[in-house]
């Protein structure tokens, strides 16, 4: 697939069937994640692929916990048709962690590290635009409170689970969805 | 170019010849960004376009502060061969600004918003993709502390400037990086 194409028509998936993903594709999707850019080269991503029915449960009660909680906080009771099922009906989720020790320079600095997560995003962006190309769907899911998700998959208090990916086959071709103009969102300093 | 070879073939750019591009090219990497998933596509994207060589020079001056600083917290003195320079030699810097309100149902978390700032990192790497299929280098750079970044391009508190990304057409031709096999990254959780 052309790379413009597959920009221009991925699209966020949250209806999946339930046809497993084989390993070799699997390994796909991430070979594209690892050859993102991060701080010094230092590759702050380690994936987690969960296929493990039980893991997704308890992913899944988190996430409507967070959904639930942020409802309530916000007011925007809009939020309740977005019901996260998709956490239990895509094949698979890959845990992103990040490494905050793997962040370059920036660990030395009084904003603290954000570098090695960054990272981590555009590898996602990388694998879900793989993910596109070999015709799956997915969604990038960042609706947990971090020490939760760390419980749940066992992850060390110095790593951070920086995202879910739900990657499967889509439920139904989806059309892109729109975004604002270019120009609505860029300034020129010349 | 096709999107696995893309993925494969884009590399960190750090010499750029001082060529313009034009700004039908600077939209198309822009366009590519706003493609990007974001948290209730909410779009917490903006993108200040520099050209202006005396930002440039204060953006320069910043990082090397930052360098100084990071080598002297670090002792890390191979650091001193990483100088920023091309940050006074690309023909464009984009910054990419995000916006923590639109940061979708993570604002209302204990951890704080960070969806905006990881859709933001995403949009970054669509851009370089779009760069590479273009001829061009890119580079995705956050050695800076936020507030002098702010000052420097009249960046509101409220907004934050996640990451430069230096754009331009690179002084050599460059073979990608290595990285560590996908296995030592990935553990299966069946």
């Amino acid at each position: 697939m052309d790379l413009f194409s597959a920009i221009e028509t991925r699209t966020s998936c949250r209806e999946f069937l339930p046809d497993a993903i084989d390993k070799p594709t699997i390994e796909k999707i991430l070979a594209a994640g690892v050859r993102a850019p991060s701080p010094l080269n230092a590759q702050p991503w380690q994936f987690i692929v969960i296929t493990a029915q039980a893991k997704k449960q308890d992913i899944f009660a988190e996430a409507e916990r967070c959904r639930a909680w942020a409802i309530e906080q916000s007011g925007w009771t809009w939020l309740g048709k977005y019901k996260t099922d998709f956490l239990l009906q895509a094949p698979i989720l890959v845990a992103v962690v990040g490494d905050p020790k793997k962040s370059g320079m920036d660990m030395f600095q009084k904003d603290g590290p954000v570098g090695y997560q960054l990272a981590c995003a555009a590898a996602i962006q990388n694998m879900m635009l793989a993910a596109h190309a070999l015709d799956l769907g997915s969604l990038f899911f960042t609706l947990f409170e971090k020490s939760h998700i760390r419980r749940i998959l066992d992850i060390s208090d110095e790593k951070t689970p920086v995202a879910l990916v739900c990657i499967g086959k889509p439920k139904e071709p989806q059309d892109p969805v729109p975004r604002k103009a270019v120009e609505a969102k860029t300034v020129y300093l010349d």
